[in-house]
């Protein structure tokens, strides 16, 4: 049964053909805002079950990757597939989806086919280089898209300083990014199709990885056009404005500092107790102090490194001057704002009992979303999405026992 | 005039009363998507105007920051502004802001105000870490939202290594996903409101940088609360998935690999010329390369070594297995999947000739999104815009004289 809820998306109904990051995190944003979104998974569960820390065989974080989603334990491959989704798909308003391009239309699930069933489909296509082109056809995971992208060779220190390899940023940055660009898309796309002087039109999203990270990369592209400029890395600097980068604290840790402003600068300058950096030609006006960003974090650094964490943080904090520790999951998990804000939140999951949940962006006072369950078992639902759809017990029973279903 | 496009947004009106990245860069995916945005903007532009690498003093950056917008240029300090914004308002279905929490009310421009004037706008507020809450009035940038959201601390090499500090990813990732954030948020409130069951209200969404950042860090939140694990940096690697990492290539390049998967495991080993991997107990399944990932990189770091970038390519290529050069912006401008998609493209900019623009994401094939002119100058549509909103050349001249509007 559909859940009723009071979430800003509440009576959107999505269905999910996707695996691994992208298009599954993209449902779980319209999952979070209150979609009623049915995931099919093949009878062996999204690998993504398989991966990061496990108890008693279950991930962890597949209790927030798949919460507020109904699963359906699915093979796709066989003949009774191509009716089981169509059925579904006549009563849902979008499909996402992430094979390779092409995969789907395999499997008889075209575009035109989907369409079909239901003429108005919204249907999200995320993959690695997009559905046409050259590299159509070829293997991408996040960590590609954020290669192609731009976004791995800036994430480095400064060439010649160390030579090492650039670094990942932690997670699966280029993923996400491209699911939540699906999010967009799609309520785009919903939006035109269905407000009063809509055209009540179907539209198809073709959602690329490398495209998702390459859009972001702000004035990389036009720079090395007009100036033959390829941007480099600039370790923890900003290229564009300074000073602004982690600097060392006396117990260990790296706090964030950005008073890259005139105001900000002159209130950095005066906690420094060197008020006469705020005259000084290297460092007047942004342009100069990025010039000169290399002096001035080490002014920064020697004056940073004779204090804790916690002391820095009340000093900038006194002095309105944007800082910040570089926070770790205890950090987080134990914030005072996320606590407050219900970001950091226990959710109780049926398998794993209590776990923290990362909460819902955005927040939207008037209907916020809301978190009804966690990452579900696989197939958990199966009988119920095919009742829903119109089967009878009976031929539920025979799709179980032929191994359709699960 | 409001200019009719045929693209998905196309009918949308938004004012953007924003600076810097995040609520400007939520418009620019909001402009590229078809929808009229209003940039009011202070009579010395927006600070980005000033950032990066200038052509005769302009910024390249805002050629994209800032295209398919119309600027006002309007000191908000004087006292007919209000009267101003709110006859916009009245036209607009959506405010976008990243002031301070409260500076807009400071400036009689609260949600109540503004939706005096227009009953179901969307407000879509873009602030370091939310209008609630002890930390609501702290300063922050994308970077403080990036350390408070955990992914600096993660973008770094494993402790222990090297102990350098962590690095930024080279662009201000943090206000980017909060911006495309509130698209999609403003994108679901919009489309319950405008739906045929929708309910016509009105919404206000509250993003946060920090919040922004840390829905993306996977288990992160989950694994410390279960199991007291604080995620650490991995360097070029994953921490859930091997092998995935920046191998060295003879030209003195990084290929990323990833062949984290069973067939792409296999075929990579087979690659190598070392199929008794396969069968290898260190490296049989994902769990157990994860475990042993270091020897395992040393191997692939062993023959990677031995060929340039184009031959790995080529080689990885023919084998199916995600990889890819770690791309500079010269690549990008170069790169064949890019020019065929339009993601890289020529831009007539009148002030600065021909430059090379990031394309559109996502793109939706039956109503593309179109860049219709690059960034504008400073207070360029402001006459116009007043003169849609009912003022008459004679009280625009008098706004002029009196230094209200630029």
């Amino acid at each position: 049964m559909i859940q009723e809820n009071s979430a800003t998306l509440n009576g959107l109904r999505v269905l999910e053909i996707g695996h691994f990051v992208a298009a599954p995190f993209c449902t779980r944003l319209l999952g979070d805002l209150g979609a009623d979104v049915i995931k099919i998974e093949p009878h062996s569960g999204d690998p993504v079950r398989q991966w990061g820390e496990q108890v008693e065989g279950r991930s962890l974080w597949w209790s927030i990757h798949g919460r507020n989603k109904r699963s359906l334990a699915l093979n796709l491959k066989a003949p009774q597939a191509q009716e089981i989704v169509l059925r579904l798909v006549a009563d849902c308003d979008v499909v996402v989806e992430n094979f390779r391009p092409g995969q789907l239309e395999k499997m008889g699930l075209s575009d035109e086919v989907l369409r079909g069933t239901r003429k108005d489909l919204i249907i999200a296509h995320v993959s690695g280089y997009g559905q046409t082109g050259p590299w159509r056809d070829r293997a991408a995971f996040g960590v590609i898209g954020e290669a192609v992208g731009g976004l791995r060779y800036l994430t480095n220190h400064p060439p010649g300083t160390f030579d090492l390899p650039p670094v990942r940023v932690g997670v699966s940055i280029g993923d996400s990014i491209a699911g939540l660009y699906a999010a967009f898309g799609i309520m785009a796309a919903l939006w035109q199709r269905d407000r009063a002087d809509g055209d009540g039109k179907s539209r198809s999203l073709d959602v690329a990885l490398t495209e998702s990270v390459f859009s972001m990369m702000e004035a990389m592209l036009p720079e090395y056009g007009k100036l033959g400029k390829i941007k480099q890395p600039t370790g923890g600097g900003i290229a564009t404005a300074a000073p602004s980068n982690a600097y060392p604290t006396a117990d260990g840790n790296f706090v964030l500092i950005a008073a890259n402003s005139e105001p900000l600068f002159k209130r950095l300058a005066q906690l420094l107790g060197k008020p006469e950096l705020i005259e000084d030609p290297r460092f007047n006006g942004n342009r100069a102090r990025v010039e000169n960003a290399a002096v001035l974090d080490q002014i920064i650094s020697d004056w940073s490194s004779n204090f804790d964490a916690r002391e820095l943080q009340a000093m900038l904090d006194t002095s309105d001057i944007p800082a910040s520790k570089t926070y770790t999951a205890a950090d987080a998990a134990q914030d005072e704002q996320y606590r407050f804000r219900k970001m950091v939140r226990e959710v109780q999951d049926p398998n794993l009992g209590e776990v923290l949940h990362t909460g819902i962006v955005p927040h939207i006072p008037e209907s916020p979303g809301t978190i009804r369950w966690a990452g579900p078992d696989i197939g958990q639902h199966s009988a119920e999405i095919l009742s829903d759809a119109g089967y009878s017990p009976t031929e539920i029973d025979t799709l179980k026992g032929q191994g359709v279903i699960r």
